[in-house]
């Protein structure tokens, strides 16, 4: 199946834009939690037995893979094990190399680890992108306008009549013919996920940074208008939102509803068009 | 000891501005080598002993080790182990995510891995890159121009007067005070890359893909005259240089001899100014 058709699916399966961030921190782990072997796998296993009818996939942030060294790829295996086959895994990885750098990038994450998406940095161009189109059941989430504070240090220079990331828009919205390739943009870029939305209605996008006022999500779904190939992640709102000496099952609640409530948020405020 | 004292001390040490690609594709490691129980941390180990009087340091392409999975971790592990402390080890991650991540990624390169420096990639501006900018000891590789065919879709967009990687480093220039931000141009770029010589001649840079003919090596050392800080990195032309089924001596021989020639090539070449 094609990613762009996975994604529909899963959207629809659980009715859900929200994808849930994994970016395990063990400074910020349940107390409970640290009586198991692998503490990050059962963390994870945990938060999407208790949301994987709620979300329509999940995201994991490699930095927090990383920084665990083996125990990390061992997390990330048995993390994408534990996640239903029919819901997205976004590797949240942003690279960026030459070409032959970028293909063993590729075959790590998406052949060895199975992952159904990666996001990339755009800096150094197509034959940096290239390699991870090969497969339509594959897709990239290519930078555009981050939702960090310095994010227009150079995606809001002006190049010609446009800005930086529209230009990497206007370049790169071609190079896998509208199959697999889609854009990150900050939830608080409301005016330009609005214009991107109004222009390409079919092209994913992956939406993280949303913030804790309601007031913020409401002007974002209303930007989001004639998209419909969105996707919202959460991340320490969902998988940080209980008491750290909580008990198993209060975590579970904790979680669950966290990602509940976002969810259904975001349906309500969904703008038919 | 500062990062840029280090980089001084090691390129005067060897009389060398080499900096060697630790880039191993078990595809095209000599046969010999595949009877060790660890054929990469071998290949490095071997390479790194006969080089370590020519070299200036190393750089280890985090993607040929990240498709080694937990393989790839111990052999990164110990191969800076096997580098002298005096030679400088350069992380080519390409990284670049915001804040809290960032943090995560130089937590993992200079403090678990202990490499003295690491390349970013620029495109999420400043807070992107602030967290590896901590200690003076630790020094950041900003890519400029890359020396890939795609480098100019982006990286040579006009944004005002100035393309886009003059602005990057137009702005980047002063996020250290002058301490702990160099750049990365690519070899072929010589005319950009004299202009940023002769503006900043102190400032480090690291110079990946050096072709295979000695006028492009000529073109570059020429334009590279007024800079004192460069260093110029050489990948498969060196650990490639044998054939697959050389002894363990003739590989060790080949190694060393295309390090040597390079570097005496490089050194013949340099320009007092």
């Amino acid at each position: 199946m094609s990613y762009p058709d996975k994604l529909v699916s899963a959207v629809s399966k659980n009715n859900s834009r929200i994808v849930i961030g994994l970016d395990p921190d063990l400074t910020k782990l349940p107390s409970f939690i640290l009586k198991y072997n692998s503490p990050v796998t059962e963390f994870n296993r945990l938060i999407v037995e208790c949301t994987s009818d709620i979300a329509a996939g999940y995201k994991l942030n490699m930095a927090f893979y990383e920084y665990l060294m083996k125990q990390g790829i061992d997390a990330v295996r048995e993390t994408l094990e534990v996640i239903p086959g029919n819901l997205i895994t976004i590797c949240d990885a942003k690279r960026g190399d030459i070409d032959n750098t970028a293909g063993m990038y590729a075959k790590t994450y998406f052949e060895i680890y199975g992952f159904d998406a990666i996001t990339l940095s755009p800096y150094m161009g197509q034959d940096s992108v290239m390699p991870f189109l090969g497969s339509e059941n594959k897709f990239v989430y290519l930078l555009a306008l981050t939702s960090n504070k310095s994010s227009g240090d150079f995606q809001m220079l002006k190049t010609g009549s446009h800005y930086l990331y529209e230009n990497v828009i206007e370049k790169s919205i071609s190079w896998s013919d509208y199959k697999n390739l889609g854009y990150v943009f900050g939830a608080n870029h409301t005016e330009e996920i609005r214009k991107f939305a109004g222009s390409y209605p079919e092209v994913p996008l992956l939406i993280p940074g949303i913030g804790a006022q309601a007031n913020d999500l409401k002007r974002l779904m209303n930007s989001l208008g004639s998209n419909n190939n969105f996707i919202i992640n959460s991340s320490r709102n969902i998988i940080y939102s209980f008491e750290k000496n909580c008990s198993e099952k209060e975590f579970v609640d904790s979680v669950r509803n966290s990602a509940k409530k976002l969810k259904e948020e975001i349906n309500s405020m969904i703008v038919s068009v």
